[in-house]
């Protein structure tokens, strides 16, 4: 498998994308509600997931496709290269910010994250790794992620979860938010995974997540050394939803041991 | 008075100490604490204020000054022209991210709102009013504020004031998380408060704030039908620290009535 080829691909599609997305906010956004009224999805999210798909099969007919919009295929293995798409990544903020959304792509072979690319299309900034060959922003290598401790950590975590919820017993991430210097919430998984990457937070918490939301971003993160895991800090499963929690390495443990292990849940 | 000719001085005293902040990145920060350990302060934050004064001293050396680092004076009334500026809010942003922090600057008479300007200093983007004559963004008119529902509301909300904590009774905020279609928290009062002045969220809520926090955003808000309290719904008092609630009109009255009324605080 040729990824330096697949890679270039995936860049060229990715910034033509974001090109079609900043061209759609001069035209009138049409926008729709999936499973719950907080669930939206426009018009444009459906195009750019349409566009992908159509240069993928045209390309790598062989390939599969995971996408947030259900135009890929159905999916009951990681067997094989996948490409899991998430045309906009944040549609809420795209709705109502027309910023802070990205496009997200991860290719995998077999399971194995091997190109993430997340693309915040408004301030035209491509974070970009390849497995085991750095990871990037706009082609400037990043430097890898130092530890850090729970004091000085600032945490990508929105007010929902420490509110009583379905998902998690809130409780449990109180002391948490009360022990750190600050938290963050940007409504993007993918911009939140890189900020992560970039250290412009130190971990980050999402209690439901697709495949499609972390599949760049966990290729990316683990590239510099950053850990992601669900919230009980066992491996993610690309198939299905998952909790997630992804932090600097050593913050991580600490954490997953001194904060998360112990929930009835 | 000439406040177009203050404004003029304020723009352009703003856009240069922009442009000292953005050469500032590539030298070291010195970072220090103030009252605890999460309140920083950075040599930059010192410097841009100094810089102000001197500007603001020299040609106005009638006008008082009011800012964040503590070289302005030392009011007891709000009589005359004020200046009230925090030369970065968002220090913490500022330290760690480099980014999501904005030059803030209010103009005062005698107690009344004249001239804010808030700048997005990574962003290059300059929010602007002057009282009665409209709220601009890089000189770009910005609409006047439409009514909207909690339901369909993004309210800027920290986790921490979900948490059990000092300033507000955190159960008051609990069902108006459930109830919003999203949260989001960026650790800039300046910023929040523009993001609400350009409908990107819906209402920001802060237990406490400096005047300096909040003097520029309540110019722009208010010129665009924005509406500026404090938790309880007062008048907020810009000689003292405040809890703030600024929110869409209509939406504003919704929240101070069925959430926020009745708490025993």
């Amino acid at each position: 498998m040729n990824w330096e080829i697949i890679d270039t691909h995936a860049k060229q599609w990715v910034k033509e994308a974001g090109e079609k997305i900043r061209l759609s906010f001069k035209t009138k956004l049409n926008i729709e509600t999936k499973s719950n009224p907080n669930d939206l999805v426009t018009n444009i999210d459906r195009e750019i997931e349409q566009f992908f798909i159509q240069h993928i099969k045209e390309v790598y007919p062989e390939h599969k496709i995971m996408g947030e919009e259900g135009f890929g295929d159905e999916l009951h293995s990681l067997e094989g290269v996948v490409w899991l798409i998430d045309p906009i990544d944040g549609t809420m903020n795209f709705i109502h910010q027309q910023r802070n959304f990205a496009i997200s792509i991860g290719v995998y072979e077999n399971g194995i994250g091997k190109i993430g690319l997340i693309y915040d299309v408004v301030h035209d900034e491509l974070y970009h790794a390849i497995r085991g060959k750095g990871a990037y922003i706009n082609g400037k290598p990043i430097p890898v992620l130092k530890e850090t401790t729970v004091k000085e950590s600032i945490l990508a975590l929105n007010a929902t979860w420490v509110v009583e919820n379905k998902r998690i017993d809130h409780n449990l991430l109180i002391p948490l938010v009360k022990e750190a210097r600050g938290t963050r919430s940007y409504g993007t998984a993918a911009l939140e995974l890189v900020f992560l990457a970039t250290g412009r937070v130190d971990a980050y918490f999402s209690m439901r997540l697709a495949p499609w939301d972390v599949a760049a971003g966990a290729v990316i993160l683990e590239e510099l050394g950053g850990v992601v895991t669900n919230l009980r800090g066992e491996k993610l499963d690309f198939l299905s939803e998952n909790s997630l929690f992804a932090a600097k390495p050593g913050l991580h443990q600490t954490i997953l041991n001194d904060y998360l292990k112990g929930g009835e849940w």
